[in-house]
C-alpha cells in the first residue's frame, strides 16, 4: 500500500531537516516534496550533507497548487508572519497543515499583534483561521488535534514548561501567581543562521540568559496554556538561557504550593497520574532527575517534581529535545493523531546516547 | 510473524546501548535478553536512563545455556580475552555470534598473542575458532559473512582506515610502503568508564594524540586488512587522537601514488567505483569533504580522496560514527547478512544532525 | 626585595592549580612549597602538565612545622573535615591561613554538624576557631578580612548568589521569603576526580539539575550570608545545574519586590550603588546581560538585575569563574587584604576570551 | 617611569582582543590607542564585553598620523592586502610595526601574488618593504627580529608546524621530500565572523578537514621556512582541520628518516637540543605527548618527536594556542626583542587549565 504523501515547506532549516529524518522511518507517510525559497533548485544533500544517500529530492520553490496536487499533509517551517497566508491557502485546498511557526498558537489576533506584529505584518495575515486552529500539544489537546485541519505546533520552551507545570495547576496543587520558569536551551533553538551568539569560539564555554523579563515571545504561549490549566489568566517570569550544546531544553518551574504539604512526593505523583498512558512522557522515579542527554534525538519528555520542605517551594523539571518533542517530533505526533494513524508511528527511535 | 530473538552479553557499555538502540527499530530481530556482570539484577533503565520507557528488560548474569535456549543470535560486547571463551561456547551451541571485541579479528594466534596477551590470558583462549571466524567488514568480506557462524566485528579505527585506503591498494594506485593514518576520534571510543583523559574539564577544550608509533592495538588489524588489499604484508604509521566530542572518527590516510598522476580525480573515482552499490558508503562529490557531524548516529560512511599535485601525495579521508559503522551498526549489518535478511534492516535511520 | 613565601596544601586539584597560576604573577607573594598527600614525591609538572616550564617545585607530604618554618601564608585546598585540624595547627603557629574548604564558612558548630558531619568527623574538628574565622567575601566583610588570621574562602555557588542578591536584601528591596536561586556551573566545579557525570561522552551534550531541594551543602552558606543581609534567618530554594563547559557559574536569583515598583531599573541601580568602587564587580549597563564567557579566567564578577512588570518579579543575575572569584582568586584577594597588599595584586589578568 | 605607548589597528577581532589581554600585564608597554573601521566610535567594552572594567578606551578610526604622534609601536590586525599599505605608512613614520597579516611573511612578491592576490589587490601593495621585513618566529630568526622595523608575525599553522619540524630538517635527520602535516585547530582560528562552519549546533560535535591538498595559504609560509631549514625548496602536504573547541593547534608532522635509526629517542633529543634555553618551547619528557589543553592561553609550545620502528617513520608533534604563540603572543615576543626588552615580558602567564 502506498504511503500518504507529505510536503515540507521552508525545509532548509533545522526543523525541516528533523522532519525529513523522522519521516524517513515513518511506516505510513512519505515526504514527496520539499520547498525552500533560497535553496530552490538545489538537491537536498547540497543543503544538508548528512542526507547524502538518504534522500534524493530536488528542492522546489513554493507553489500551493503543486502541494495540493501531490500532498495530503504539509508541514510549514516558515517564519511567523510568512507562514499564516501559506497555511491558509493550503487549508483552503484541503491539505492537513502543521504549522511550526507561532502564527496560530495564540488564540486571539490581539495576542498575535502584541507579540508578533511587524512593519511588514502589522496585523495577523489570516486571523479568520485562529478559531479553528488547534494548539498541537497532544498531552493537553489530544481530542481536538484528532479532528483538526490546521495544527499550530507549540514552541520548544512552551512544550517543556507546560509539560512540567500544567498538571500541577490542573489539580490546584501550585499557586498560579508567581510562577518562575528558568529554561536552558541548546543552540539549535536559535536556528540555522550563524550569529555572534552561536559562534563556537564565543559560545562553546559560556552560558547566558537572554530576552529576560518578558522579552521572549514564548512567554505569551506559556501563559495562554498555563492560564487554561489554572482556570484564569496568569503571568509568569520566564528566563531562557543559551547553553554550549546543540540540542535539548531543561526547564525548571518554581512555584508555591497552595496548601501545606505533608507528602513531599505529592507533586511527582500528580505528574505520574497525569501522564499515565502517555506514550512519550516519562515521569521519573523518586530521586531521579531529568537530563537532556537522555532524551536527545527522541520525542520523549522526562519530567519530575520535588518539594523543598525548607523553603516550602516546589520545583518541577522537564527535559526534551527542542527539535523533536519541541518541534518536528511533536508535529509528526500531531499529524499521526489527525490522520488517525498510530500516535507513535515514526517516533519510536530511542534517544541517541551518548 | 515473531521476530528472531537476540541476546546482548556485556550490555552495560556504549556498544551495548547502541545495539539496543538500533535493534529497537529492527523489523526482523528483537532483543530478548541482556546480560552484564556487574549490572546484573538491575533494570536496563537504571543503567541507561535514556532507555526509560523504551525497554523494560532485566539485566541478567551470563549463562550460555540460557542464551542458547532463548536466542538465535548473540552479540558479545565483552572485552578481549574475556570474549573468546564465551564466543566459543555460544558457537558450539549453534548461536550465531557477533563478537565486538578484538578476539577474532586477527587471523593467527601469534598476532593475537603479540598484541593482546596478558597475565590472565597469555594465549588465545579459543584459537581453534580463528580459522572459521570472519572479519566482519561487509564492504570487504560480504560473501564470507553471509555464511558465517562467528563474526569478528572490526574496530572503529580500522573500519574508517580500511574504507578509505583499501580500494586504492586493491587497484595498485597507492604505494603500500609509507602509509600514514592520522585518525581523530570522539571520546565515546574510550568506553563508558570515566578517566582523567575523558574528564570534561580537561577534555572539553583540548586535542591530543595518544598511543602513537605502533602502540595502539588497532594497528595490527589495519595492517592485516590493508596487507590483504596490497597483496603483501605492510606496516603503517597510525596516530589516533582524542577530540572534545562524543562520537565520530575522521581518518586521514596519506600515501604516495604508484605512478605519475595525470587526473587528480583518479583516486576519488576509484573509491566511487569500489563503493558503487554499497548501501552505507557514500563517496562524496568532488570538492566535498567528510565531516563526522554528517554521519553521527547512522551506519553511513562518507569517503573521498584528493591528490595534491604540489607534494605529489594522495589523501584519502573517511568519516564514520565510531559506535555505529565503527561497532554496533556494523554488527547489525553483519548479522543481517548472516541471517539472510535485508542488509539495511534496522539501519536506515538518517544521521542525527545537528 | 624578596617576596612573601606561601605554601599550598592539598595542591593537586583544580583550586591548587589555579592558586599556582594566579600567584605566578603576583608581585609580592611567591609559592615556595606545595604539598599533596597522594602526589607527594612527584614534580608539579607531572601532576599538572600545563605547568611544564612554569614551576619546578617538588610536591611534598604535609608537615605543619615545615610550612611554618618557610611560609608566612598557607592556602589549604583540603576537603572539609580534613582541613579544619590543619588550619588550626597552622594558625597556632602564626601562619595566615586561607581555607578553601567549607570548614570555617558556617559560624556555628551546629550548622557544620548538620551539613558536613560524617562518620569520620562527627563533630567539627576545630570548633574553637569558628568565632575567629572570617567569611572571606571582600565585598561583604572587607574590614574583618583585613585583620584576619583564618579566612574561610566562600564556596563558588554562594559567591555568585550572594553578589547578586545581598545588596537588594540590604536595602530591603526584595522579600527575604521565597527566594529562588537557579545556578548553572561548569564541570570543573565537580573537582578533578573523574566520574560518570563528568565523563565527556555523557556530559558534553547534556544539562541537568542535581542535589535539588536543599540537598546541596552550599545552601547553608547562602542562607547564612543572605540572612545577615536580610536581618533575619531565611530559607532559599537553591537548584544547582551541571553544564557542558569547564568553568563558570551563572546564577539567577528570583525574588518578589517589597513594594510596588515605579522604576524598573531600580534594582540594577542598587547593585551599581553597592558595588561602586569595587575592583572586581562590574554592574552591567542596562540591556546587557552577564555571560560566563566574559569573566573566564579572571577574578571579575558581572552582575545585573531586571524587573519584569508583567509578573511583578525581580531577576538578579551574576556570572563568575567558579575557580577564580569562586575559589582561588577570591583566596588571593583575601590574602592581599589580610597582608595589607594592594587588593588587586596578582589578579589583574583580563578574562581569557574567547 | 612611563611605559612605551602602543597602538592596535584592526582591533575588533580575536588577535586584537588577545593583544589587549596580554599587554594589560606588560610591565613596559601600554596600549594607548585602538583603531577599528566598523567599530569606530564605540568603547572597547561594547565590542568586547569581557573587557568591561579592564579597559576604558574609545575605538578610533584609522589615522597613521595619529598613531605616529602617540605610539612607538603598532600592531596591525588588518587582513592581508589591506595591511600592507598601512604597515608601509607606519614604518615610514618610524613606528615599529608588527603585522599579524600574511602580507610580509613571504619574502618575494611573486609568492604573495600566487597565494594572496585578489581583484582588489592584484599586486603586493608594498613590495618594496618585503626585503626588509623579518619573519617573526624568534626560535628561528631571533637576531634579525631584534633589529627589525617591520615584523611579519607568522601564521598559526606555520608556527606549530615549523617548531615541530625545522630542527629535524636543520640537522638532516628527516627527508625534505614527502613531508605530511596534519594539523587540528580550534574554531577561533577562523576569526570572529560567524559562519555556517563555526555555528555551534553544526560544529560542536564534528570534525572535518578543509582547504586540503595545497588549498590553504599557510602552505606557502610553511614551505618557505622549512625549505630554509632543509637548504632547498620543498613541498609539503598540509591538511588543516577544524575541531569543536575554541583555541589550540595540534600539529603532527610525518617524515621519513634520512638514515637507519638506532636510537628511537634521537628525534626528540634533537628537538631538546634545538630548544635548550628557549623561554617558550618545552620539549616533553619521553612518553609524554602534547595536548592543546596544556598550553591554552599561554605563549608556550609543547613539542616532541617519536620514531616508529615498525613503519620506519618519524612523527613530530607540537601544541600551541593559536591566538597566543600562533598570533598575538608571538607578536609581543617579537616586539620585546625589537625593543630590547626582556623577551618574556608580558608573556609569563601560565596556561589556563582546566
Amino acid at each position: 500500500m502506498s504511503r500518504i504523501p507529505a510536503a515540507i515547506i521552508g525545509a532548509s532549516g533545522y526543523t525541516g531537516a528533523e522532519l525529513l529524518r523522522l519521516l524517513r522511518g515513518h511506516p505510513d507517510v512519505e515526504v514527496v516534496q520539499v520547498m525552500a525559497k533560497r535553496a530552490a533548485g538545489q538537491r537536498l544533500a547540497e543543503v544538508f550533507p548528512h542526507l547524502t544517500g538518504v534522500y534524493d529530492l530536488p528542492i522546489e520553490g513554493f507553489d500551493a497548487g503543486a502541494v495540493a496536487s501531490r500532498a495530503k499533509v504539509a508541514f510549514s517551517c516558515l517564519p511567523h508572519g510568512e507562514a499564516a497566508p501559506v497555511v491558509a491557502e493550503l487549508a483552503a485546498r484541503g491539505v492537513l497543515t502543521l504549522d511550526l511557526s507561532a502564527d496560530f498558537r495564540l488564540h486571539d489576533a490581539a495576542g498575535w499583534k502584541a507579540w508578533y506584529a511587524s512593519a511588514e505584518h502589522p496585523e495577523h495575515p489570516a486571523a479568520g483561521l485562529l478559531a479553528e486552529a488547534v494548539y498541537g500539544l497532544p498531552e493537553r489537546h489530544r481530542a481536538r488535534i484528532a479532528g483538526a485541519r490546521v495544527i499550530a505546533v507549540p514552541g520548544c520552551y512552551p512544550t517543556a514548561a507546560i509539560l512540567a507545570a500544567a498538571p500541577l495547576l490542573d489539580r490546584g496543587l501550585i499557586a498560579a501567581d508567581g510562577l518562575v520558569i528558568d529554561a536552558k536551551s541548546g543552540a539549535s533553538g536559535a536556528g540555522r543562521s550563524p550569529s555572534q551568539s552561536t559562534h563556537l569560539p564565543e559560545a562553546a564555554e559560556g552560558v547566558r540568559a537572554y530576552k529576560v523579563a518578558g522579552a521572549h515571545r514564548h512567554t505569551a504561549e506559556i501563559e495562554q496554556e498555563l492560564g487554561l490549566a489554572a482556570g484564569a489568566p496568569l503571568a509568569v517570569l520566564f528566563t531562557p538561557h543559551l547553553l554550549p550544546m546543540s540540542r535539548g531544553i531543561l526547564s525548571c518551574v518554581y512555584a508555591a504550593p497552595t496548601a501545606p504539604v505533608a507528602d513531599p512526593d505529592l507533586f511527582r505523583r500528580a505528574l505520574a497520574e497525569a501522564y499515565a498512558g502517555e506514550p512519550f512522557v516519562d515521569v521519573l522515579a523518586p530521586g531521579k532527575l531529568p537530563d537532556t542527554a537522555y532524551v536527545r534525538g527522541s520525542n520523549r519528555a522526562h519530567v519530575t517534581a520535588v518539594y523543598d520542605p525548607r523553603s516550602k517551594r516546589v520545583l518541577a523539571i522537564s527535559a526534551i529535545d527542542n527539535l523533536v518533542k519541541g518541534a518536528s517530533g511533536q508535529a509528526v505526533q500531531c499529524m499521526n493523531l489527525a490522520l488517525g494513524l498510530a500516535e507513535t508511528a515514526g517516533l519510536e527511535q530511542p534517544p541517541l546516547f551518548p
